[in-house]
């Protein structure tokens, strides 16, 4: 592990972050391969976003790229977390008139998830932790995680490798760490991500390339018992890529169908 | 400002620490009289009580004591503060197998707000953000505040003291860093706090002791029309104590009313 702290190598911050205080802050996860980060245009384009639904200064783009550059240099597979805070803070929830964010880049080896999940499928259950309805949070990356954190604590056997989540509406969000799509037919849906979840940058680049390969991807409100029903299921992040969804619950899905293979080959291709 | 962290002087934490990572964690904030904590008994009550919630270990009642009685030694009147968080993790949202939380304490010296906000009442507003509906995290105060951080940036009048918040119902929950109560005849009632909001300390206290006046304090589902035809309407939190709110939104409220000067009373003669 090898991390920058405002572009300084250090691994501490002030206990009076207000990242810690608060969670006041946005984070992004991203692979590593050659030494290089990997759709970082992808990356790049969703911090920015996020900062701005939470009123951070974002550092420039050559600025990040330089700074995880030094740290992975050389660095065949690994990963690379930016995490952005508002930075020290007097004790209250009002935010400084004057932020000086702190900005943490690190670099981690990593060989990666086992490659049969991406080709054979992996097991997934159903949470009980639901999500609560914010709109004026929904789909950022921020620090506020205690939901994820509560829904994967509800297992620990290794050969569950996800957790599907709803809402407290009892609509299907997300997964604990990924996003969800289901296959009917030629047509891809996703869930609506404006009342929780996060916005993975996998699931931007899937609406822009999805439709090339002949599937509309579309977001929609999507019922727990569409899932069993659906042609495939499969789940993005950034350093899982795809993953088609082999069961639910001990439930076996069908996961044969092209769609998701077809999408892995094209996103394989990309840098 | 003096801070130890698990005991050791200091001010910096691990950027790996999952406090900053996902909020994950709990704090409290303490008022110190006289080189003591105020109310301590009813503090770290409620520590215990958010801590069992997100299965975080919680130090003893004597550690703590004796972290803030060496910070505050000598100390007139100030702020301690306690942090516990679920530690350093690995990479995920999985709890660690062995958890090594992290506590930190830290005490600033303060010298509390203006008086005349106690006796002659505080201006308030209608925050527009409004509090998610989430009854796995509603009560307690953990590190994921976000909500509260959108609400307190939604104003900078510095004549404006506190900010009233719904709940996406429409039910109030409480002010953005203190509890709500109504005065109707001899009864209190508050927001029930099942679905959002945190529990103070002082909220436990008053149950305590409001019904002694002859207040009975109930929880109640409270709409926003109901403030304005309160007899009183008053805040708490551990640091301000008290306040009876004089106006929301520019309009005068009547806070004549006994209870709450009489419940102020009662508050100081405490340790």
């Amino acid at each position: 592990m090898a991390m920058l702290i405002n572009g300084q190598p250090g691994e501490q911050v002030s206990a009076l972050d207000r990242g810690l205080a608060y969670g006041d802050g946005i984070y992004r996860t991203i692979e590593i391969r050659a030494g290089q980060p990997r759709l970082w245009t992808w990356q790049y384009r969703r911090l920015v976003a996020d900062a701005r639904r939470l009123k951070l200064p974002v550092p420039d783009a050559a600025l990040l790229l330089d700074e995880i550059g030094q740290l992975a240099g050389g660095l065949e597979q690994g990963v690379a977390k930016i995490v952005l805070t508002r930075g020290v803070g007097a004790r209250g929830y009002a935010m400084p008139a004057d932020v000086r964010p702190t900005r943490m880049v690190s670099v981690t080896a990593w060989a990666g998830y086992p490659p049969e999940r991406a080709r054979d499928g992996v097991h997934v259950r159903w949470c009980d932790t639901r999500l609560a309805c914010q709109p004026l949070l929904a789909g950022i990356k921020h620090l506020n995680r205690l939901e994820n954190v509560l829904a994967r604590s509800e297992w620990s056997d290794p050969d569950i490798h996800e957790g599907l989540m709803l809402d407290t509406r009892g609509l299907l969000v997300e997964a604990t760490m990924s996003n969800v799509y289901l296959v009917t037919g030629q047509q891809i849906i996703t869930p609506k991500l404006d009342q929780s979840g996060v916005q993975g940058m996998l699931r931007d680049w899937l609406f822009a390339h999805a439709p090339q390969l002949g599937y509309p991807l579309v977001e929609a409100e999507i019922l727990p018992a569409q899932l069993q029903a659906a042609d495939a299921v499969f789940l993005s992040n950034s350093l899982i890529g795809l993953w088609p969804v082999a069961s639910i619950d001990g439930q076996s899905l069908p996961h044969a169908h092209p769609c998701c293979a077809q999408l892995q080959a094209l996103l394989a291709a990309e840098n």
